[in-house]
């Protein structure tokens, strides 16, 4: 008889897509790394009423879990292999089950990232995704590696995600529209992954990191690894369509220090610009040149005029954030 | 200045021990592959409350989380390599990180497996550790690897750290002496990872796979991943020194059906009983030859006398076990 927990494990066990030599069902997965790449490995775990919403959409909430993994091999510059599920649920509901690995599948497939192990279990509902990409040695785009001199690039548009969840939050009063408009940022965010693989191929870019907590809190552990500064022009940055429609002042807010973005901030040579405009039409991505790396250390503002800005934001902290 | 969140990663940054090419502190970590060898992963999700007692004393914790995930790469015969670190905690408590994290790293030592990435929440406390073994191709210890006619053997001894739980429950009346004997199995289990190393590098075992939820439970996944059945010899399975001062009926069923064992269970030909003897004195890991695998489907038990016995024994289920 099958138990509640192999029932589970059903929905997760599929064909093989071909990565792993050994897959599911084993005390552990193999992989083959392809000869002369090295493997890149993030986690992430995902705590319900924290990262998400109690009662959040599963189809949404598959999909977000794995994304933001993605996005973190997108920010190396890697190519996505496989992953590993290790799930704590309060229960065995089909249909959620259902639409969970659903949501994640269809990402995954997306990226031909295969699920080769997990772990399931009881208890308040918590994700964590554990992501394997491949990447040549020395490709890697490193925190540390921006150099001054070197322009600032955001991939995409910031501030949606953030401004969904001020609309649910009613800080800020959205309409329907307004916040259809916005919610998919927070709840679908598509991971940059050909983008990075893109920069880090060739390579054009040097540092990069994605953004999940904030541009500014982000851009801080570059310059922080890096061990220089920038200045950011707070008005070349790329609001969402939602956004883009609210007041100067939350725009600034919104993009500077949102969260949930998973766009990439990357640093480029000024000698590239032409090459990273056309790499990344090359795969469908707007990017903006929204600043530059310099010498002096700390973080400066200026606005479209040149003039220099005070701003008061902070990152996004998931552990002392609320 | 630093957040609650930078202070809780200073306890997990250290001087790096060499496996990675990268280590924590960027989007991903790096790993370079040993030329020629496949990559073994396993992923684990302990939860307060049901992997362990709340309030569960730090240090033993700590040492219990990455134990479990060595024990998967001991059941493969891989040699470990790194883990990541995914932790969900209710506060930062100094002590408590201090404690964890002096616990982790002693076993992690030990065995030359690098912290090399992790992510940190707030939330009800949960950890998720992946780990990562390197594994020369055709020599992982695979479940579905059993023939008829192969030795069942066991590691170690079984039972003490469910005869320990069924203390704290007042299941079973046990002094104080005897818990103290048992407990540490509970607590602090030892990863059989030279043992499961020197039985894939020759190779003498076939199939293997680590005692988590109880022998009956694990043993099952071997036949069926076979298709193969077997007969255990009930009264040579190797009881704790706890439980070995218990009743017949208890010593049957708590090495049978016990949990959080993590001895090995592996089957190897008869021809080389000698081998694994050696083998195994050679790390200073007891085995005792427990039963055989048989070409006819299904488990079937002999007492000492090679008499059937029935034995109405579950494995342990962390989904929908209490």
């Amino acid at each position: 008889m099958l138990s509640e927990f192999d029932l589970i494990k059903q929905y997760f066990r599929r064909a093989r897509t071909g990565h792993a030599v050994l897959g599911i069902g084993d005390d552990c997965a193999l992989l083959a790394p392809t000869p002369g790449m090295q493997t890149a490995i993030s986690t992430d775990l995902l705590i319900e009423g924290r990262h998400f919403f109690a009662g959040a959409d599963p189809r949404m909430l598959g999909h977000k879990c794995l994304a933001v993994n993605l996005s973190d091999l997108a920010a190396m510059g890697a190519k996505p292999i496989g992953f590993t599920l290790a799930l704590s649920l309060p229960g065995a509901d089909p249909e959620w089950l259902e639409a969970f690995s659903n949501g994640m599948f269809a990402l995954a497939d997306e990226h031909d990232c295969e699920l080769i192990g997990g772990d399931t279990t009881r208890g308040p509902l918590a994700i964590c995704i554990t992501v394997f990409g491949e990447i040549a040695p020395g490709h890697a785009l490193r925190r540390d590696a921006a150099r001054a001199g070197h322009d600032i690039w955001i991939s995409g548009t910031l501030g949606d995600a953030r401004l969904a969840l001020a609309g649910y939050w009613k800080e800020v009063a959205l309409d329907a529209d307004d916040l259809a408009l916005a919610a998919p940022r927070m709840h679908l965010p598509t991971p940059r992954v050909e983008l990075g693989r893109a920069l880090s191929v060739l390579p054009l870019a040097h540092a990069a990191l994605d953004i999940s907590d904030g541009l500014v809190g982000d851009l801080a552990h570059i310059l922080d690894a890096s061990k220089v500064g920038a200045t950011l022009d707070v008005d070349a940055l790329p609001a969402g369509p939602a956004l883009a429609q609210q007041s100067l002042a939350l725009r600034r807010r919104f993009t500077l220090a949102g969260g949930d973005d998973y766009e990439l901030c990357f640093t480029a040579p000024a000698a590239q610009r032409e090459a990273v405009i056309a790499t990344a039409a090359g795969v469908g991505v707007p990017v903006t040149r929204v600043g530059r790396i310099e010498a002096e250390p700390g973080l400066r503002f200026v606005d479209a005029a040149g003039k220099p800005v005070e701003m008061d934001v902070q990152g996004w902290d998931h552990f002392s954030g609320e």
